[in-house]
């Protein structure tokens, strides 16, 4: 006898908080698609050789290699002979965005640019096993990619569609956090840190500024690994900590940034603060409530690989959650595949993560209903070809229906279905049957009805679409 | 640069054809939960002494193990210290039954019993490569769990399943054959055939009737391996033959049967044509058309399985393509994992291979249709705070949208729509902006017509619904 358990470090739900979850999927699927982006689905493993380009590093350490049982004895035979050893030919995803480079690399002459795809699959990763991470996990990616070039009007669209997807999961209030790597470095030019990667040292150190504080940054930047002077540590300290608090005064900050360069403002500033100023625009013009998005200059994003805007995405009454949903603007996206210059703008939402913080902080509502709709109880043997046909039209109006094969005692069948959130029990015992009627019991108002059969299904979808409107 | 590919024997869909698969993925999951049915996932890989619980065998020469980085540095300093070759800790999971079973034995405790799952997942084999065999493909099941028993009803239910999905997806007519390895059993212990090993052997042999012929069955059957006499072997092959034509005909199909073996039928022989009555009376009872399923004895399955009913499904016009969904009742489902007994039934389709058979008999309709519904075309620069907010308002109203973000040639953009398949086109020039309207584009009847701005997205919405009932 072998123990049933999965291995660690993986998410696995039972039914009701599946479909809780698959909830969250459909509603950022809804929105994504509603935005005009297409579905793209790719291989789970790719060839080592094109998922590995960056030789070395974090990531590859982490991936997942895939053999075989004829290339793993193979692989065991050459070891023996002494011959080289050479990478599995295969390895899972760890991201879904080294694939949407192949993708697009391999497919571009019968692709349309702007290529809109979103993607949503599960990646892996071999990091240590720890509570809240997880080796399989869900991710939930929309891009926009241009040929040769891509209006900065898409940064303000991907920002839409963050606002509506978060709107729709009710999962509490929330604000985009934006910013521009082209406004930070030209700000950091002006205050003599003009060694490109002395910059992205420096970015990476404020972007810690809401986890770590003030006087961390402070203190690191002064310290020996950059020896800033102190007050150019101060106008640094005192730009990353720019918050807006309306669209209004986002602009004003933009301009008051500007009007302390002068004329010295170099080119990078000026197009940092051009393109922020389009993105908060178009984001108004998009409808986006001024309340869902604000400047945050200490965002920076950890990747090198993002060159202007950057998002985060916190739920307002959860700061401790971090970000549940980044994103930005890249140069290049598929430099190692093809030799077209392919930028893009995209954010992703770790779905797996996401979800278990949302059940650690009590957030997921909606778990106790079910998927099944309606349970037709059993009272007697000789009932079961009319209770298969009150399910067939049932089902036949749209309504996810369960049949109870076997006669129960009713208390059981009523328990059971409580049990499993079914709303609706339908009972039709002869009394019922004789007089052409059923009757209804719905669990979550606590009441009993009559309804002629034949309006049974209709009776019920008015009834759902009443609670369905009601959650809006 | 590297070439961008995927490995071998994957197929990977360019937007329009994924639209058209994610279209069945989800009548399939529709139709599932309709039945009330409870989602599960379970994680791509599973720990190997999990899965791989048959040693042996065909199955596990197709596996793909997994292994970190860190693992594989390990095995390999092993094997050259000459230790113990073990296999990886885990393997990629190749069906959805073995982690089903993993899954109801680990949470045995925490389901309810009948267990009714679906589950659609992509599973991987290392199969040789070959045209239009795939190494990843999706798995679309259903399958019911009892514990220590499980009533014949849910045969039929699953056969009710099988035919709401495969009328919704559209792609003809289709019969599902319904047969029972009990009857089967017990009709060739009649003939002598009473070795259970044998009896396993002759319907290896029986199955492949519809595909290889009668002449190749009876000299087989006669033939040195295993010897049987004419006589038997006529009578089987009779047997095997029967179809039914009609509801009345299959009753009396089943009839003969018993009438032929007279007072010496077999226990086994009874119980499999009592099951196969009640099955068929009750997937009457839910409404399934007769048109719908037949009887065909010649159906085993090759696996040893199942124990009882047993299912294939056909296209009636395209019998080449062979079953699209099978399946059938087992009598245990987690005997390596748990002492309890838990007889299921369930079937699978397997709709990567599907998909691509569809498309190479041409029959993948509703391809020329993207799930992006309309596009705001954009003429000036100008106006684009003004298509932002038309794209808004019919996002609100449920319409997928995509914008235009940069103007172009109104001829290029027209194209654009059409190439991908976008039926409604957005135009709001100057004149329609002052006097409040739009013109919408209707690709698909090739006419323009206009609308007040305010009720743009309801018109479309009236519109889309009216295709979708033509459709129907």
């Amino acid at each position: 006898m072998i123990k049933p358990r999965t291995p660690p470090g993986i998410m696995e739900l039972l039914p009701r908080e599946q479909i809780a979850f698959q909830r969250m999927l459909d509603v950022i699927r809804r929105n994504y698609e509603r935005f005009g982006f297409l579905p793209v689905e790719t291989p789970v493993f790719e060839l080592s050789d094109v998922l590995l380009t960056k030789s070395g590093g974090e990531t590859e350490r982490q991936v997942y290699f895939v053999q075989s049982t004829g290339a793993l004895a193979n692989a065991a035979s050459s070891a023996e002979a002494g011959s080289d050893k050479s990478l599995p030919e295969m390895a899972l995803r760890f991201d879904l965005t080294v694939p949407l480079a192949r993708y697009v690399a391999e497919h571009e002459h019968e692709l349309t640019f702007p290529f809109r795809r979103y993607q949503m699959q599960r990646v892996y990763r071999g990091e240590r096993a720890q509570r809240g991470r997880f080796r399989e996990f869900y991710q939930c990616d929309v891009d926009v990619i241009g040929k040769d070039a891509l209006s900065i009007r898409y940064d303000a669209e991907v920002l839409a569609v963050i606002h509506a997807v978060f709107s729709e999961l009710r999962i509490g209030s929330f604000a985009v956090q934006l910013n521009n790597r082209k406004l930070m470095r030209g700000f950091f030019e002006a205050q003599d840190v003009a060694d490109p990667q002395q910059q992205a040292l420096v970015l990476r150190e404020v972007d810690k500024l809401d986890k770590r504080g003030a006087d961390y940054v402070r203190e690191t930047l002064a310290g020996p690994d950059f020896g800033l002077p102190a007050a150019a540590v101060e106008r640094i300290l005192a730009f990353v900590e720019v918050r807006s608090q309306s669209h209004a005064d986002a602009l004003a900050k933009i301009d008051a940034v500007l009007a302390e360069a002068g004329e010295g403002a170099s080119e990078s500033l000026r197009t940092g603060a051009a393109e922020l100023r389009e993105v908060l625009e178009l984001v108004k013009a998009l409808g986006v409530p001024e309340s869902a998005y604000c400047l945050n200059f200490s965002i920076a994003r950890g990747l090198d690989y993002y060159t202007g805007t950057v998002y985060e995405t916190t739920l307002l009454d959860h700061p401790q959650i971090g970000s549940i949903c980044s994103g930005g603007r890249y140069e290049d996206l598929a430099s190692h595949y093809t030799k077209s210059r392919l930028p893009g703008v995209g954010i992703s939402i770790g779905l797996t993560r996401l979800f278990w913080q949302l059940r650690e902080a009590g957030l997921i509502e909606g778990i106790a209903e079910s998927s099944v709709q309606a349970m037709v109880a059993l009272m007697d043997e000789a009932a079961m070809p009319q209770s298969l046909d009150i399910a067939r039209r049932l089902r036949a109006g749209g309504i996810n229906t369960e049949v109870q094969m076997e006669p129960k005692k009713i208390g059981k069948q009523f328990q059971y279905a409580a049990k499993a959130g079914i709303r609706f029990v339908v009972l039709a015992g002869e009394d019922e049957l004789a007089r052409g009627v059923v009757a209804v019991k719905d669990l979550l108002r606590e009441q009993q009805f009559e309804v002629a059969r034949d309006e049974l299904a209709s009776t019920l979808q008015v009834e759902l679409e009443q609670a369905r409107a009601m959650a809006r």
